[in-house]
């Protein structure tokens, strides 16, 4: 698994949440590119960087944590060796209750292609704006 | 001033930040990436892509918004013709009175090298986490 090697930043992409969703650290070892200049930013954490990175995933993973998160494409910067897939992501549980509402957050992703096809360089969370009336339902339009 | 060209990411970020604190609109134009696939996403508000974007900036400079922002670098992730900076962004006021705490958020912002130079392809604030004790002086540490 550690060898796999993925032709484009969406095979990365779908191996990355596939390694979400399984739980599954040596997968998301496979997804990111090895180097030192690596990056993630999760809600309501602080910046890691470098091999914290794998530390922190490993960490989750261990203590059970998974996500199966539904993706939305939002829009697709690319040039060159590197691409940016900035993504809405609705996050849910595999043992998840069905019904309520669904968390939203932005995703950014960017990708980096090396000698070994495409990895992960950074992946970051942002919050979605509230709804329409999420300040009271029935109030008028601003 | 539309003619400009950044020979270094960090010449089209320095050049942003002055278009922020100066709320010049054509300064602006002249950071970003005349291309389609631009993309700004700014804190509580929707993600807005290619000629929305100048609009937008367009708009809060002519409603006379400026913004004076401390930038400090958190990291450089590069790959080819693209560089993402991720930076802590402290935003005051030209105007502001002294004292109070300085809201911080994080900013990433992603640049493309083309035929003139580095350009600004897509910027996107996120929350920092809140300080330790933030949820009550003097609390012991979770």
């Amino acid at each position: 698994l550690h060898s796999m090697s993925f032709a484009t930043p969406q095979d990365a992409e779908d191996a990355f949440y596939d390694a979400l969703e399984g739980g599954d650290a040596e997968a998301m070892a496979a997804v990111w590119d090895p180097a030192a200049d690596i990056a993630c930013l999760l809600p309501m954490s602080p910046l890691i960087q470098g091999p914290e990175v794998m530390e922190m995933w490993r960490s989750m993973f261990e203590q059970g944590m998974a996500f199966d998160i539904q993706v939305s494409h939002l829009a697709w910067i690319e040039g060159g060796d590197m691409a940016l897939h900035l993504i809405e992501e609705r996050i849910g549980q595999p043992d998840r209750a069905a019904g309520g509402p669904v968390p939203t957050v932005y995703g950014t992703n960017l990708f980096r292609r090396g000698s070994e096809g495409w990895r992960l360089v950074m992946h970051q969370n942002s919050p979605v704006p509230p709804p329409p009336g999420a300040f009271g339902e029935g109030a008028p339009p601003a």
